[in-house]
């Protein structure tokens, strides 16, 4: 049986005004009338059951996620008393996995991807799973095709073509993980059609992923195995709080990934967007004719390229703009050019540096 | 002693969203802490009794504007039943004024321009009177000095010089009225040095201005005319609603100025500003140094010559903006570029259009 490990940790600052710290970006309906965590574990249907369902977040939000899934056991959701990046996050959850499984295989899920169908998603999770019973040191990554020359995502290259059952989707081994390209370089990506976008899910044994950890990050294992050792024990919050703060934060790319030899990609075969930023907005619920976005009620006169999101109480009136983002929420209205949205996450290092914590 | 009759019945839709059916803009506090219309009546001094003020305005803004002048009579707040331009306001206010002083003088004064300081416009006012008594059919414009070649104006030509006091302001014949022109127009206007802006402000007797609508618009007199003989009488209101609803709308400028003979004009010693649009709290208010004007709670990042009002408990945070305008009120936002701003009006009528009456 698969086990699920769901990343939820992030902080969605692109997505501030809508993102707080109380309330991130995983927690919004923003797409759909569910919260994108809520969308996230839906998504994986009768794959996983509860009991083998583990959310890591961040302290702060283990209580309004607990609320929100009271169909969870409690212990699945568990609260990192700081960042430390995914490596650190992904090694405790298998961790934690592998006490009460040996032999799990588990599947790493960003919380606030946008994946569209939840069957053809779980087609794939299930000949993932297949491909590493297969090889069971094997790591499986997703792919997607990619529609343009995206700077945005991270690159997968494929290389030699796996055997797979019938009805599956491709498969092949990564010959390279690929950093965000330049647009060049991205347009030689696409038009190779060697090359995937990264959509930062991975299915793996948990024993492989420690094994990883174990010969590139001993240092980051022994913390985490002390907070293994005394999980359950009264002694847990304590010593969680000291080893996990205690651990030098890297990403799972850069810490495992890159190093790895038994990497395969499966061709994914369902619609996949990271909603990396406002901007997505517009590729995810489409545009009008003025090819402007809108959620809630908004009034353009000349307005084009634009994304408005609010409620449907508080109007927004938009007149002679052109590529704004502009989004209202109860205590701070965010007027953008919405190619300077990277500047959004300024914002919020600048509203920590006043002090003003009501629109954290 | 001199009369005051303050127009108070405009609906401030280029102020939209902050200004609203039931609070436009002369009830705003757009400069300074009290409404413009609070501080029209006090700017007056004791140039003019609280029983020597007239405020007419139209009927749903009688409880409101009553509620704010405890100090004046009931009967100073005269509520018009319909719009009908300027001309039948003024010519139902001199009517009134007659009543009780047949010989009066009255000042006429839009409720919502910024004036500064009030010592220098009172005394401006008390020359006009003089100028008036001086020659009783007189008419008494005030202008102000260009300093700039301003298209939104209309304009004042002097003429030849009127003797003055010790220690008042210049006056001079009125040549003639012009409206608003064009840049170059304006231009030719600023460089001639003949030419003022016609704040719309106006000094006569009460006779005067009856004596001409007598002439000029009989019809609109006779109607006006069959209030004054209800007013005071039971069936004031009746007659008000019938009579004044049957009149021809028209500003007192077409009806009256344009072919009015003995027009004089004083060269403003005060500081004026019709604050028509938004654009007008940038000069009033000031700019820093990015070139933006802000009322309220706001981050601007590579923000420059952009007007952002809000309040201080609601952030607007605006990120690559370039002469744009973000008005921020409880129910609604403006995001506009500056210059588009006469397109606010349009957004009014396509509210209305719509029925969204929450935000009219």
């Amino acid at each position: 049986m698969l086990h699920a490990v769901i990343m939820a940790g992030g902080s969605g600052t692109r997505f501030w005004p809508a993102s707080r710290a109380a309330k991130p970006k995983q927690l919004l309906e923003l797409a759909g009338h569910e919260s994108m965590l809520r969308q996230t574990v839906d998504r994986l249907g009768d794959l996983v059951t509860p009991a083998q369902t583990l959310i890591v977040t961040n302290q702060r939000l283990v209580e309004p996620i607990v609320a929100q899934f009271p169909e969870l056991p409690g212990e699945s959701i568990v609260g990192e008393p700081c960042k430390r990046d995914t490596a650190p996050c992904i090694g405790l959850a298998a961790l934690l996995v592998r006490r009460n499984d040996p032999d799990a295989t588990m599947a790493v899920l960003p919380a606030d991807h946008v994946i569209r169908s939840a069957d053809r998603f779980q087609d794939a999770l299930e000949q993932a799973a297949h491909l590493v019973d297969a090889e069971p040191d094997r790591i499986v990554t997703f792919g997607i095709r990619p529609s343009y020359p995206a700077e945005i995502f991270g690159y997968i290259q494929r290389g030699s073509r796996i055997d797979v059952r019938n009805g599956d989707a491709p498969a092949f081994m990564v010959k390279r993980f690929r950093e965000k390209p330049d647009v060049t370089t991205a347009t030689e990506y696409l038009s190779s059609g060697d090359f995937y976008w990264n959509s930062g899910i991975f299915v793996w044994k948990a024993k492989t992923i420690l094994d990883a950890l174990s010969q590139r990050q001993p240092e980051m294992l022994a913390h985490l195995q002390a907070i293994g050792d005394a999980w359950g024990t009264p002694q847990q919050a304590e010593v969680l709080e000291k080893e996990f703060t205690a651990i030098k934060g890297i990403s799972i790319d850069y810490a495992v990934m890159e190093h790895a030899k038994n990497v395969a990609v499966i061709e994914a075969p369902y619609d996949w967007d990271d909603l990396g930023s406002w901007q997505a907005l517009g590729r995810l619920l489409g545009t009008d004719h003025h090819d402007n976005t809108v959620v809630g009620r908004h009034l353009g006169i000349d307005t084009t390229g634009t994304i408005v999101r609010t409620n449907n109480e508080h109007l927004v009136v938009t007149i002679g703009l052109k590529d704004c983002l502009v989004v209202h929420t109860e205590n701070a209205t965010l007027v953008a050019n919405k190619h300077d949205e990277e500047a959004v996450r300024e914002v919020v290092k600048q509203l920590e540096a006043r002090g003003w914590k009501e629109y954290l």
